[in-house]
């Protein structure tokens, strides 16, 4: 079965007390102000900061005190490249929603989500036999 | 004064006896081989993953055992970079080589750097007044 995935976005994951301060630094860092959905208030999105880029960078409020940045696997296959994963060394942490939460071999977060941005993906994701 | 500055890669940072596992498994991850310098031998890297765009993706190993990512900003006047950030609450944690190892209002560490990539600094970067 062939499947595909790519490198889609980058999260900086921060307690919910910091998401406030944290949207604001982080839109000042990259001069482009967050847009923030009001029924997933828990994520601010600068979209793409390197124009052209396949690329997104967030801030997302965790349930959890300890910052850290995490990378997001897009995938049109994500139980596929989960397996895939898995045998690389990865481990399965959790599931939520349409996602899988895994950590690297090493411990650092990161999770498989499905297709984001269809035409990037098109154009870029890495083919798996 | 007039500098510039625009997001430019993310590290994925690692315990050195994890090192050459975590460069086979991004390796693997990404479906492409990492390259070593053996003038640097503590960087691995995987050039930019999603092929036209602006971030490359290394796995660094540090000498801490707390893994985690954090991201690089690169920039064509370092001081006045940290200078801004410093205004913006970030913190300035060491100064190695050529680049500052700061951390963000949270404590997540990041690093502002020289350009690395002309022809992408060039195209991209944000212009600060």
């Amino acid at each position: 079965m062939t499947h595909h995935s790519r490198l889609y976005s980058a999260y900086v994951d921060v307690p919910v007390k910091n998401f406030d301060d944290s949207v604001r630094f982080y839109g000042e860092l990259l001069g482009r102000p967050a847009t923030i959905d009001p029924d997933e208030p828990e994520y601010a999105s600068y979209g793409d900061p390197t124009p052209t880029t396949g690329i997104d960078l967030y801030v997302q409020a965790i349930g959890e005190d300890h910052p850290r940045i995490h990378l997001d696997i897009e995938t049109d296959d994500v139980e596929a490249e989960v397996a895939r994963l898995v045998a690389l060394g990865a481990t399965e942490v959790a599931r939520i929603h349409t996602w899988v939460v895994m950590r690297d071999p090493v411990g650092t977060v990161f999770c498989v989500i499905r297709v984001q941005d269809a035409a990037q993906f098109d154009a870029k994701a890495k083919t798996w036999d």
